[in-house]
């Protein structure tokens, strides 16, 4: 069976055998994007100290056909709750789903938001959440999405910024544009039954929640980069810039979740990396499936081992994301360092225990922190429908190769460009661009070429996160900041502060904070010379 | 009769009648593209020291719909003379015309490519020469025309430096990308009748050669600020960048022009001032055209007073435009210093002698400074076909207003944003959008923004050049550099060195290669730097 997933994201997707789908599992299964087909219950929005606004965003902003200019409504959430006319505009480069979530799980905007007497802005990313360019058939085909992709994201930012700013008469505001994560209100997974694929197939699909942390970050560094008439500077927190193409090497993001559970206890590590090969002789027995669908209390009886693997394989990369140091409930609810409290789990057991009885305790403290789930719903029949965006954007420009290497405590795998591009034609339509992100935005040698250009950029990574190590973790130059912390998870710093925070924490905010108010008092002074002159 | 065009160029179109379009004239009219028409001869190929290539490049760089990644090819021209792997690539950044035009006239780069090893690139612009999407359809409607925008242009340079530098396997190179004019190799003036529209109108075109100085040097500069990670640094000559919304004054073009012969003569100033009004008085007499067509040498009897004005207006502006130090042939052949040639004619005259007179006789040396004309072709026929790409790019993107003081020396007019979208809509059915090459590429408080980003721009002017007055024309950090020269023309520094120039602009030269050295000196150990890292 194909082991490690060898594809751009942690978020593996499965493909459901759809009628309108070839009934052979490709790379890009299609998985549940209505969260009504996943049978639970759409969490109620949250209460948000926003107000809602819709702005008429144009379709297309690189051609000039009649239909290019066809408008869509775009959301964006508004506090101004702290802001007076000249202020400071603090916009959240929104991604992949509801821009409520965003709101509701960004709370360091809101935390800094008095001290800056800014203005909060959260615009809703193209193409997700309401901000549908064709409504209901938005994600219909190739001829639909084709609409869907950073630059087109950037520039619908920078329409909207340069309106809003107008429509309030505060042209003079400094923006600073911050791409975080978005923490999910009980992330709920989705697994689609697919078919092994030779050479890496697995994936397994999150919902539109954790997808959103990757592009939002990438969007905030490299819209400062190509709009820094708009934005002054970019907080990019967990920003992946260089996970694309070579410059990064491929089996870095498995290799570090398992350091993540290898320096928690090496047992651990070794029990896990051992999991996945007792998995597969006890499915190749006779009743092995049964046993296996008793032992992780599944739904229903289990067709593959295929679901078990994705079930666990995305306990652990999630859990290692989400590492933080206090209780939180970011995907799902977890308590603090949840990766050292699932290697407890799994080093606490008697020493005859399998691996398998050990791993699935381990993982059900991801599914099940509560205790409140009685079974768990690893398979998902073929009535799943619909395409997520992050998949169209994995199979178009978002090209992340991964793979996992001997070291990793997942099967080893690798990438093929060729056939990665094969099941992105089979199930899009369309051919990737894998060197497109790198042709339009750089990364090759980012210190040598920021270096001379570009500048108020803070690249802040936590090294629990995996994601980390494509990002960039030295500082550039005098302006272009990586605040590091080893103990930091995805996007630690964009949660609401708590008293139980470490004070690596709490240093880490009061850095950025620092960093930011610096761009805001260099930006008044500059602007008053200009309008002398 | 409306006065002074009041729009974007000085290179106006006059709308043809056609039977493809309504038969009111617009504000664009369908200027004679194919030169044959023209009843030129179209100027042989230059032999010039380049081998041309052609490049597989994608239609469309911001969708991803199946017809996006339609190939194209797209020309380009190398002079390997000079250069070894790792030494500098130049880069001219082609704009509205056949590359080899640009290439025959920008000696200056021929001149430098010796003292820097440097490999010359000359990159055509999509939808002009040989590079046309879709063929011989490429400029059937706005379906096709859609794809002709300087973002798709700027991303098509990307890619095909990228490649150009992988296949040489000289990745390490430094590219340095230049904008400047295009010499023509004798201008062709396409003059078409219009019939006078309300409040402005009369316009008037030259063959491409001339419209693309202005946008290939605007792209140097877009390019440099857009793909840092592409190009070290950027020399942008005579590009007004500025000439958008309302950074720059809408008066300061044709103010300039007629600061031009107004410092040359008081006198030929007030005569081209006052000649406008005595054209329109003559023309209102009985057989006042036909005494105008034999004032003019029309080769066909006038029918309208327009083209006359048009034919002068030209003559000005051009003249001011190319008022070079020496002798040259960019769009016309012209002796040194031609706006004081002209003052010359006109203040030479005796003190009886009509404003028509003295005008004409100093048109007639932009048009016929050879003496080979035997007559003028002030209009042409209904028959004129096609529409040029930079009327499309002036009506959707491209949106420089302008108008008339009462100071310059050109009849009054004003600028409508709103009549000339309909004029667009008539013209192309597209809606303009006047404000995104703010949005997209900046220019307000430009100084304010590209001291804290960018880098690694010489922006050359000379302020006879009245685009010159759209240009940054003041130093704004260390490495973003104006150089300004009083008795400068339109990309007076591209052209070949003679040894006739005077030493104003050999510094300006010197001054420019000395500011390139400093970039690559500062490169190659930036790159050593790197790779040890």
């Amino acid at each position: 069976m194909a082991p490690c997933a060898s594809l751009l994201l942690p978020v593996f997707v499965i493909l459901a055998t759809l009628p309108i789908i070839q009934s052979v599992p490709t790379f890009f299964p299609r998985p549940s994007y209505d969260q009504s087909l996943a049978k639970q219950p759409k969490a109620s929005k949250p209460k948000i100290p926003y107000k809602t606004h819709y702005f008429p965003q144009v379709l297309d902003h690189f051609t000039f056909q009649p239909k290019s200019s066809k408008i869509f409504y775009q959301k964006y959430l508004v506090n101004s709750n702290y802001w007076h006319r000249g202020a400071p505009i603090f916009v959240y480069t929104g991604n992949e789903g509801d821009i409520e979530w965003f709101a509701a799980n960004t709370g360091f905007l809101l935390d800094i938001a008095p001290k800056f007497r800014a203005l909060l802005v959260f615009i809703e990313h193209r193409f997700y959440g309401e901000s549908m360019p064709f409504g209901n058939n938005s994600y219909k085909s190739a001829e639909t999405l084709g609409y869907l992709n950073s630059q087109q994201a950037l520039a619908d930012f920078a329409l909207l910024i340069r309106s809003l700013k107008h429509n309030l008469s505060s042209e003079a505001s400094p923006v600073v544009v911050f791409g975080g994560s978005y923490g999910g209100n009980g992330g709920t997974a989705v697994l689609i039954f697919l078919s092994p694929v030779k050479l890496v197939s697995l994936f397994l699909v999150f919902n539109e929640k954790v997808f959103s942390s990757l592009s939002l970050s990438v969007l905030a560094a490299w819209f400062r980069l190509k709009y820094p008439h708009i934005a002054i500077g970019a907080l990019a927190s967990s920003a992946p810039i260089l996970q694309f193409d070579d410059i990064t090497p491929w089996s870095s993001f498995y290799d570090a979740v398992s350091q993540d559970f290898k320096e928690a206890s090496l047992n651990c590590y070794e029990v896990i990396k051992g999991s996945w090969a007792e998995l597969e002789a006890l499915s190749a027995q006779k009743e092995g499936l049964a046993e296996l669908s008793r032992t992780f209390r599944a739904c229903q009886d289990l067709h593959s081992l295929d679901s078990v693997w994705e079930w666990l394989w995305s306990a652990f990369v999630y859990t290692a994301m989400v590492n933080y140091p206090t209780d939180a409930n970011f995907m799902m609810p977890l308590p603090a360092y949840p990766v050292q409290a699932m290697c407890k789990i799994i080093d606490g057991f008697p020493s005859g225990a399998s691996k398998i009885t050990r791993v699935f305790a381990a993982a059900s403290l991801y599914y099940n922190y509560s205790r409140a789930e009685k079974c768990f719903k690893l398979e998902h029949g073929p009535d799943a429908h619909g395409l997520h965006g992050w998949d169209w954007q994995a199979c178009t420009e978002m090209v992340m190769p991964m793979t996992c290497s001997e070291e990793s405590m997942f099967p080893t795998s690798s990438f093929s460009y060729k056939e990665f591009a094969e099941d992105c034609m089979r199930t899009f339509g369309v051919k990737p661009r894998p060197h497109w992100i790198t042709t339009e935005f750089g990364g090759k040698r980012i210190e040598l070429v920021l270096k001379r250009s570009g500048g108020n950029i803070i690249f802040s990574n936590g090294m629990q996160d995996p994601w980390s190590r494509g990002g960039v973790l030295k500082n550039i130059s005098s302006s272009i900041i990586a605040l590091v912390t080893e103990k930091g998870a995805h996007h630690v710093d964009f949660r609401s502060a708590t008293k139980d925070d470490p004070e690596w924490l709490k240093e880490l905010r009061r850095q950025e904070v620092e960093i930011i108010q610096g761009w805001i008092n260099q930006y008044y002074p500059d602007l008053k010379r200009t309008n002398k002159e």
